[in-house]
């Protein structure tokens, strides 16, 4: 590869070469201890004389921009002077930046990656110290195996065959989801799922309605995308189908795990809901995100496998069974919007990456995620029903859970009022990291409460965890009543 | 994991047990072989007695529907009639799919992926042969221990900083770009690059200027996002300034190496290009997509190293220096709408795997990515001077190329009118792969060509392969002759 230099004409060579190095070495283009190429090398692709190249190469290091090392080459200098970049470029392109990308509210730093708790109850972190590491690597081994014998090309835009196979079988065994492998299509995470049946279905202006509260980076992406969200409140059951808007395009819903509330959809409201999407000829993304963590009761059918009318688009991920960084998840297609979506895929990234999907699908094939969903199963469950317990028990007095079936959250009321910015920063000052679900709401929420999530907390932190939350809590109160 | 079966009320429980499993193995839902959780756990699962279960599982057994193995548990007979899943659903959902996405006439298959050919003369396609496995398995090996010490959550949506580090130091190094890492957003290779960047800039009805002939898949992501995409004309130094619209918002251009026609962008017109661009107001998407493999003169700066107006967006890729299925490119943008394709970025995948984010840093910044773009130089240099050689010897009645300093495709023209999708055809029958311009045209091409890449092709089969090009032009002219 070769250094960037620009000579122009054929005159002042030595003296152009001599301004160009010192301004990259200067500007910090070229940094502290990069090694120069060999002055034949440069000689060669300049078409200068070597000794034009050698001549300035001996007045920089004079000059300590540069230094020589015996046998090894000419590196710049360390010592030499080198100021930050400085920016000389204008903000005339802002005028054209998109508002609704710019004005988006979305923290680009997530909490966790701030700081570190020792006990966090962020929702969506999985159960970090149980994922098999030997297992995936094993994995790995075999996708780079694989990879080695691939044509050196583009894959194919929909995912490679083993994962679409593997996905069709787990999720039919796990969820009852009817589909075959040529249904899926392989995405970077459930979001990418989301913004690609998104992308074919809504036109600028178009109604999308969602629950309230809901899942909010699936509003902001709808939003970014010029729909018209509707917010539609949940009760109990889920969403209620009546304050559906006749003309809306997509219905965006969280049947076996309501995000954030956690209640699973009743089956009364999931018929309710596809016969009112046929209805209206709306199409229905159902985001199946954590449900393959189930604790009690029997389960309740996808959507998508109660669907007569072809109107259900599933989404899942690996994020919550596997690894969120590992940005796999996939979509199930109703045909009608199979080849379309495969298209957008093919246009906005070609394909994902095949290593991880090399990966995944061996170790889904081995059985691997099975044993590992297992595995967390059994952990979630032991830390949900410590949190439960705690919540019947010396936290009765502050907070009530609403009842769920299934995931590593779950959602938890104020039985009181309640200072909750105040309370958020207490529990950070004795480490205890506590997310309120305002955020989730677009309208204004009639309770307070907060989303407890289970994934990044050890099971023996829960309870020393709860402990220093009540005293929290009972401090707040009693400052509230000697303020009085 | 668990098996997924509904069970509603109290009645009839063992037959509601038995109509599913059955319906579940007729429908191919439960494929032969799969395993039956064994009856005690199915029973804890769906609240009836074992009993009820492992009567349910003999009565299928006698139906040869299921078969039990001693010491493994019950299985899904491999003899069961398994009729393939019939679908019901409707085609309601295909009247809300956006038409701009069903039409796009993009092939979904890759023509190399279909079959194979000897001598493949396909752009785009690297050296794969020359892939360093070695190197890069332990690159991988490396980011999977980084990647065991992470926290199990999600990563930054612009890529993790070594990455960005590397990339922006390569490119300051290698091509002249002024950048900080905190200019570099990671991205799944360049196309993803161009849908983010396009999303910020571009609403339904925007005018997108670009090269005509030029890059098909930008021009129908652009369109797809509901853009006016404007085809202007380009001449042997590139595009024709004068012929972009005055309302352009974004103009797209593949300055160091056009594609397809392979010329570089003259300095006068890349003054000329800034200076319009910033006058009316546009961003510049300069896509340098492989100009790492430069063969003669002197190198040329990007516009991105030229530009004192901020209006330049600097796109690279690692799928020509690396492998396509990598998925792993990036943009570096001016600072005015950087935060806003962050967001985009966010909101469309959160942000790319981290597994080859930190096998790619690794490679970079152990000199690896320079080796290995030495190496494939050497090859393509070669190859590309075979061809030469031949186009301007036993080829030259029939063939000229159009001048290129960089890149490994170059585009040849026809001196002599001829019938190209016969010339196509018959050269496939003797494994021969050969790609016309034309789909890179959207107005109609003045001249017929083809675009030869030398990626795929062997360097040894190059001789062979252009001897059989000339037989198979040579009996085109002779059948058209007798023809006559």
């Amino acid at each position: 590869m070769e250094l960037h230099i620009v000579i122009q004409g054929r005159k002042d060579l030595a003296n152009q070469l001599y301004q160009q190095l010192r301004d990259s070495i200067e500007s910090g283009r070229l940094a502290a201890g990069v090694q120069l190429p060999p002055s034949r090398l440069l000689a060669a692709q300049l078409g200068l004389s070597r000794k034009t190249i050698s001549d300035t190469y001996s007045r920089l290091t004079y000059e300590n921009f540069l230094v020589g090392k015996i046998g090894s080459g000419t590196f710049v200098n360390t010592l030499s002077a080198q100021p930050q970049r400085s920016s000389i470029r204008s903000d005339l392109a802002s005028q054209k930046v998109v508002r609704k990308w710019q004005d988006i509210s979305l923290p680009l730093r997530h909490p966790t990656l701030e700081g570190t708790l020792r006990c966090d109850f962020i929702g969506g972190a999985t159960a970090k110290t149980q994922f098999p590491h030997d297992d995936w690597r094993r994995c790995t081994q075999y996708a780079l195996r694989q990879m080695s014998q691939a044509r050196g090309f583009y894959s194919q835009p929909e995912g490679v065959a083993p994962l679409r196979h593997a996905i069709a079988g787990h999720i039919a065994f796990a969820r009852g989801v009817k589909c075959s492998a040529e249904d899926v299509v392989v995405c970077n995470g459930a979001q990418q799922a989301l913004d690609l049946i998104a992308r074919v279905l809504i036109e600028p202006g178009c109604t999308v309605a969602m629950e309230d509260p809901g899942y909010t980076p699936a509003r902001l992406l709808f939003a970014a995308q010029g729909a018209n969200v509707v917010s539609v409140p949940v009760d109990e059951e889920g969403i209620i189908v009546d304050g559906i808007p006749e003309n809306a395009h997509v219905i965006y819903v969280t049947p076996s795990h309501q995000m954030p509330l956690g209640m699973p959809m009743s089956v009364a409201r999931r018929e309710a809901l596809l016969e009112k999407a046929s209805r209206i000829g709306a199409i229905i993304i159902e985001d199946d995100y954590d449900s393959e963590f189930r604790y009690e009761g029997r389960p309740t059918d996808s959507l998508q496998s109660m669907d007569r009318f072809g109107v259900v688009a599933y989404v899942g991920t690996f994020s919550k069974t596997l690894l969120p960084e590992l940005r796999l998840g996939y979509a199930v297609l109703p045909s009608a919007i199979l080849e379309a979506v495969i298209k957008a895929k093919q246009l906005t990234d070609w394909h994902t990456s095949t290593l991880p999907q090399w990966a995944l699908a061996k170790f889904i094939s081995e059985g691997l995620l099975n044993k590992h969903i297992r595995r967390c199963h059994g952990i979630y469950a032991g830390r949900r029903e410590r949190i439960l317990a705690r919540l019947a028990g010396d936290l009765s007095p502050w907070l009530e859970a609403i009842p769920c079936t299934a995931g590593f959250h779950m959602a938890v009321m104020f039985k009181v009022p309640i200072n909750l910015r105040l309370l958020v920063e207490l529990a950070r000052k004795v480490e205890i990291g506590l997310y309120p679900l305002t955020g989730f709401y677009h309208s204004a929420p009639t309770r307070d409460g907060l989303m407890l999530g289970f994934g990044a907390i050890e099971t023996l932190d829960i309870d020393p965890a709860l402990d220093r939350l009540r005293d929290v809590l009972e401090q707040i109160a009693w400052q509230s009543c000697t303020a009085r």
